[in-house]
């Protein structure tokens, strides 16, 4: 018999929480739900807490009790001992502080927000490390590096993230001009939160990942590579020292990246999850990305390269420029130009705190909106 | 500093074998050559004798030391107490005997020769487990598999093996009517012995793997998938229980399985070895097997389910077919017609020792001759 697993899910109501509850629903009997933190959806918040009973909540806005479950701030929440795993799944520059928090705690982080180690990698990491924490990833590109890692001995020659290319793979840089918002944010082969699948129409969210790479496995920039695979059914590869790759492979679904971080180092059968049915195969397209149409990505490699402060700025213009395209404030294409002169203008730092990170995000996501008014 | 390894190469001659060598002779100061053991071409095993200077040496048609080297029987060269790894690479039935001994002798068996386990795998694998020997394959696909298994607990939903499709790949059963010899042994992708290139043509070669793999890693045939994939970079794949899915890719090149099995459990850098240019790649072609075109696939399916001397049969046929096709004395499309004919009127017994599978496989043999004298 399996012993059960306490969880702490930061993020419960977002695209990521509301999967890890799905997936936890498949095992009854293998987990226990100890807290769920949220933004402001407190109406659905109310309904997980009904379901699943917390002992504590945290949400955004009030500090108040949610039927049986007790408020806590978000810092003592990421930190309860009798934690086991803390799923760290908030959106975008929201997930820097609860991440360093959990890693500070030495709790074991299934990592969905790549922010939070995009903006202070070192920082996280070392601090986690100095805590007895771990980080496993959740980002299915990270999970499959992850899983095809298992058992072998690194260093490894190189990593290779697949990207689906978006919804405008092979868009003209004319046509992803007049691209809306809409048209974005309706994401080929995976369901995800806005923000990521704006991402992810940008390649943005590919340059992040490969700062995020960087990080998790310990590898320098030149030894990451991108590749675009429009069906999202390869997840990534690893090139090992003689020559032979490894690749990880499943049906588009978070669910079992998910899953395989609760379940580590075991896999579970679950049912509900789709399987890739080769039946309806006839290839598998993979080839290099176009960064001239899709210059976020080669941005993204500059400022992990930069270092310091500049994956930080990265992150606070990426966010302000995802906002401004979905209230339709600039037009796709401007997203990489807001972006680039940020960075351009910034003036970097070594990350010595996560204040002096979150304060660079936060002026740099200022200045990107400043920049879009003097270009009205 | 890593310890010699003293290597004993049986079918040195052979495409494996001389591929093998070359692997050796990048790594100077790593192996030691201690036997050669080959067919007939003692032109090319006196020139292997004189650079690789082994004690102990086999051929067929005569008894003779070649330069220092000792004669040797074949039994005694697997069974010689400093060998740590007999690389097994003769073609076709002569592996058998030899890889049993290798077994009973408790060896490390880098296997190349899968007619061995096709014909007698209970037998060996029961063998070589009970005088600790151990087999590590050296066929693409199931070092793909062994690769993708490290680190990973069993057992696995299923096996994907995959299959070059051969140079026939979409001929109409009219067109593989009148193909010659000289376009089977053209093979698109690989660079092979002629046995197991012509196997590849007419996928019986995928049907032996299946058997070899269902030996290899203790799966029913239910559990074995075949995908046709022409480029030859994904070797194979494995399901797991949760629907996660791993390939191994590499260029297709058998130095990379020799040196992994040599190497194994660590990787070795060889620049000598080609790497995936994924530059070149624009897709990776993927589609299930055309089964009525060649039913040599599904005739080994069916040998395998049978069971005991059903595969001996079904490679005693083979081997026949192959060498009357090679001498155009049939057709191509014959060959799996007159397997077939050989399985029919084949009574099947329990595989109890090496003689009695030896002994189905020459019956088949000659029947395989005289039905085709029938025909004539």
């Amino acid at each position: 018999m399996a012993s059960l697993k306490n969880i702490a899910i930061i993020g419960s109501t977002g695209s990521i929480g509301r999967q890890t509850l799905e997936v936890i629903r498949s095992f009854p009997g293998r987990f226990h739900i100890t807290a769920l933190a949220a933004g402001r959806n407190t109406v659905l918040l109310s309904e997980q807490v009904d379901e699943f009973k917390p002992e504590y909540v945290f949400y955004e806005g009030a500090n108040k009790d949610i039927g049986d479950a007790e408020f806590l701030p978000l810092r003592d929440i990421v930190s309860l001992d009798e934690i086991d795993i803390v799923v760290m799944a908030p959106s975008g520059l929201a997930g820097l502080k609860p991440t360093l928090w959990a890693g500070q705690a030495g709790k074991t982080i299934a990592l969905a927000n790549k922010e939070s180690l995009v903006m202070a990698g070192n920082l996280i990491i070392e601090e986690t490390r100095k805590h007895s924490g771990k980080i496993l990833p959740v980002d299915s590109e990270h999970s499959a590096i992850w899983q095809c890692l298992k058992g072998e001995r690194k260093p490894v020659e190189k990593i290779i993230l697949t990207a689906s290319g978006g919804p405008f793979f092979n868009y003209s840089p004319t046509k992803l001009d007049t691209v809306t918002p809409e048209q974005a944010l309706r994401h080929p082969s995976w369901l995800m939160g806005p923000k990521v699948t704006i991402d992810s129409a940008t390649l943005l969210n590919k340059g992040l990942e490969v700062i995020e790479a960087h990080h998790l496995f310990n590898v320098s920039y030149s030894q990451i590579d991108v590749l675009i695979h429009p069906p999202s059914l390869i997840h990534s590869l690893i090139e090992f020292k003689d020559g032979s790759v490894k690749a990880q492979l499943s049906y588009p679904d978070m669910r079992l990246p998910i899953q395989y971080a609760l379940s580590y180092p075991k896999r579970w059968v679950n049912r509900n999850l789709p399987r890739i049915d080769w039946t309806l195969i006839k290839n598998l397209p993979i080839e290099k990305p176009d960064t001239s149409a899709f210059p976020c990505l080669k941005l993204a490699y500059d400022a992990g390269r930069g270092g310091g402060t500049y994956p930080a700025a990265l992150c606070g213009a990426g966010e302000a420029c995802v906002q401004m395209f979905l209230n339709k404030k600039i037009r796709f294409t401007q997203i990489g130009i807001i972006i680039e002169q940020v960075l351009n203008e910034h003036k970097p730092a070594a990350v010595s705190d996560i204040e002096a990170v979150e304060e660079t995000a936060k002026q740099a996501w200022s200045r990107a909106f400043e920049i879009s008014r003097k270009r009205d």
